[in-house]
């Protein structure tokens, strides 16, 4: 075991919404935050805000897996993200145990942060991202 | 607005499962943390235990919530929980605002603290759980 894995904090948590206007309300209300500004990430085809350490996306269009997750699921909860020190490296000692990504390199998320998922049938069903912060 | 209510801890993020062991070891890989012991929470049809701040929770029949959404939707993130001070007083001054609960008064959750949910009608498909810890 990789022992420089261990011990990731928790970075966020992401809902997936069909517009920020549902679900920005609650959360405001709770934490007493201002959403962050919405942010476009054109690698992902979506755009995300923040209240807190919860994330919103909102698909852009429908050709990506955030739309896909909406239509199959309906709006909720999306998937968790760990903060790592470099994701690449983070891939290949998950990967050399045997968890599978959804992609096969890091991609470019919000922030652009190099990020990865690892893939939901290594994890029965949990979309569980790394998140690497400059 | 209740001020009380404002600047809420977020207290931790469910996952509903069929098996924990389909989803610790992820967990307790990344976090370097060992998941507590299952505990049984009668009230709500479930048995749960904890990774850091993910819990897991497994419907121990039927008849509840969390197996009718994995019947539904899968195994996968379930909800949000903030921590409150008073679940009643906040129940009492969020219905007052128009948000809706999925119980008429407070339940008991694990570790026999007060928690209660807001419908995901009222946030656009979140459920957000507050809980009262001792």
């Amino acid at each position: 075991m990789d022992s420089r894995l261990n011990d990731l904090p928790l970075d966020h948590v992401a809902v997936a919404v069909r517009s920020f206007t549902d679900t920005l309300p609650v959360l405001e209300r709770l934490t007493g935050a201002r959403a962050s500004a919405p942010e476009r990430v054109p690698a992902q085809g979506v755009e995300v805000c923040f209240v807190g350490r919860v994330e919103l996306i909102r698909p852009l269009d429908g050709n990506n897996g955030v739309a896909r997750f909406i239509d199959r699921r309906g709006p909720g909860l999306h998937h968790v993200a760990y903060r790592v020190e470099d994701v690449g490296a983070a891939m290949t000692a998950l990967e050399s145990e045997g968890y599978e990504f959804t992609s096969a390199r890091p991609m470019t998320g919000a922030g652009g942060h190099r990020i990865a998922f690892v893939h939901p049938r290594s994890t029965g069903g949990l979309l569980v991202e790394l998140v690497e912060r400059g």
